[in-house]
């Protein structure tokens, strides 16, 4: 098989695990919208939508045994493993008002950004680079996908369904502690605390008007949003040892606009 | 790694991609009972069951991937693609009293069989047999599983839930043509065949004392048994060509338990 053809079927690898875990996602967490349109298990129920996650985990796994590389297999079944474990993990966390920032960033590392970094490390494995060069595109793809989190749960608090294309104030609605949450808890009022702290524990979200205040009046937006910016700026870091060419201009670019976007 | 050591890895691996689509059919079926034992859903709730179940199939993967075998690796993601498909086309014929005996042929091998003959095909590649013995065991497998489903379809209207350990009459009230109902609905008078293409149509199991009393008068169970019992003989006959031993003996055992057990 060319080079280019494996390029192109280890994306559409990536792609369908990656829309396996948003079918199996939306289901564990309810959702009504996903990109703009309709969830899938609220439009077609959760049976198909589960067995239909499934087809596309065994169809990606197909795709890897055509592409024939036994490194890109351990690749991608530590990272599936890691997902599951993420998702598993934040369930655990949902409802718990005491999950800390340090718990979060394993959370978000687990479920979102190792998917990323098997992405990008696979790049460098088909085309035989370096242990260095394929260390720096892990890393890269580590920092980007924490970029991206960081960045979707801040605009959980601060964006519209209508952009986002997604449901707004789903965490809080599900008791899930992201960063916006943790660093308000950290920094707001004791009777605040108490109301926070209720509305996680309850998955209780007819205070969420006052929760989102404060979020905003104790900048944990734009703490969090920060923490995207030094993630995005170690993920460009990490991209220094690469030959200066489109691919990595374009690489960058992936970078900056992850903490830019409104959706 | 030593070829024992493969052996029970390969068996493992089966056994979590067994227990992984248990999980996630669980829920998709809604069912109350499995092993004698509340069913996971139940007791832990759809999310942690759909997780867990994803959390299986990837370590399954991790299996494969230690024990390093390309072909095994195309084998399972074969059977994991087919047995997705397979329980897909179930949903799709679930409620559908048109279902005919072969498309109902094919849904079981493909739910239930495929993982049989994968399990019993990576046994002869494990141990570098022949293309000849290979073909044999895929067979073996392949009948096994189908005699096996054929059996527990049989069980579901002729059981009870305390004996099978899962629950009874699932199949009449989830509007599942099995072969039993499938026979039964060619066999049955003109009355008979409309409660019963009512009952499959809108999932109501309201007529089944009724439903099941005409499943035994057709001689249906008898019929549906009589089919597990020709692919029992296959399977034993696919072990002509294999050396006699005590593990063709186990085999053999294996193939006839499966027709007599009433669990």
């Amino acid at each position: 098989m060319a080079n280019r053809e494996k390029n192109i079927k280890a994306a559409a690898m990536i792609e369908f695990i990656h829309t396996a875990t948003l079918l199996h996602d939306d289901v564990v967490d309810d959702s009504d919208t996903r990109r703009g349109s309709i969830t899938a298990h609220r439009n077609f129920g959760n049976e198909s939508t589960i067995l239909v996650g499934d087809f596309l985990y065994s169809r990606a796994f197909q795709i890897m045994v055509e592409i024939g590389h036994m490194r890109i297999m351990e690749i991608m079944s530590d990272a599936t493993n890691t997902i599951a474990e993420g998702e598993v993990l934040q369930l655990i966390h949902c409802g718990n008002p005491d999950t800390t920032e340090k718990q979060y960033m394993d959370v978000i590392y687990r479920k979102t950004a190792k998917l990323f970094e098997s992405a990008t490390t696979i790049g460098a494995v088909l085309s035989d680079q370096s242990k260095l060069i394929e260390d720096c595109l892990r890393t890269y793809g580590k920092e980007l996908g924490i970029a991206y989190q960081l960045i979707d749960d801040v605009l959980d608090y601060s964006s519209s369904s209508e952009i986002i294309g997604k449901d707004i104030g789903d965490d809080l609605s599900e008791g899930k502690p992201t960063l916006p949450l943790i660093y308000a808890l950290e920094r707001c009022n004791p009777n605040m605390q108490l109301m926070i702290r209720e509305a996680i524990t309850n998955k209780d979200s007819s205070h969420s008007k006052e929760i989102f205040q404060c979020v905003i009046d104790t900048g944990s937006l734009a703490l969090t949003a920060e923490q995207a910016q030094i993630a995005s700026k170690k993920a460009i870091d990490a991209l220094n040892d690469l030959p200066n060419n489109q691919f990595k201009d374009a690489l960058i670019q992936l970078a900056k606009y992850t903490i830019e976007r409104i959706y």
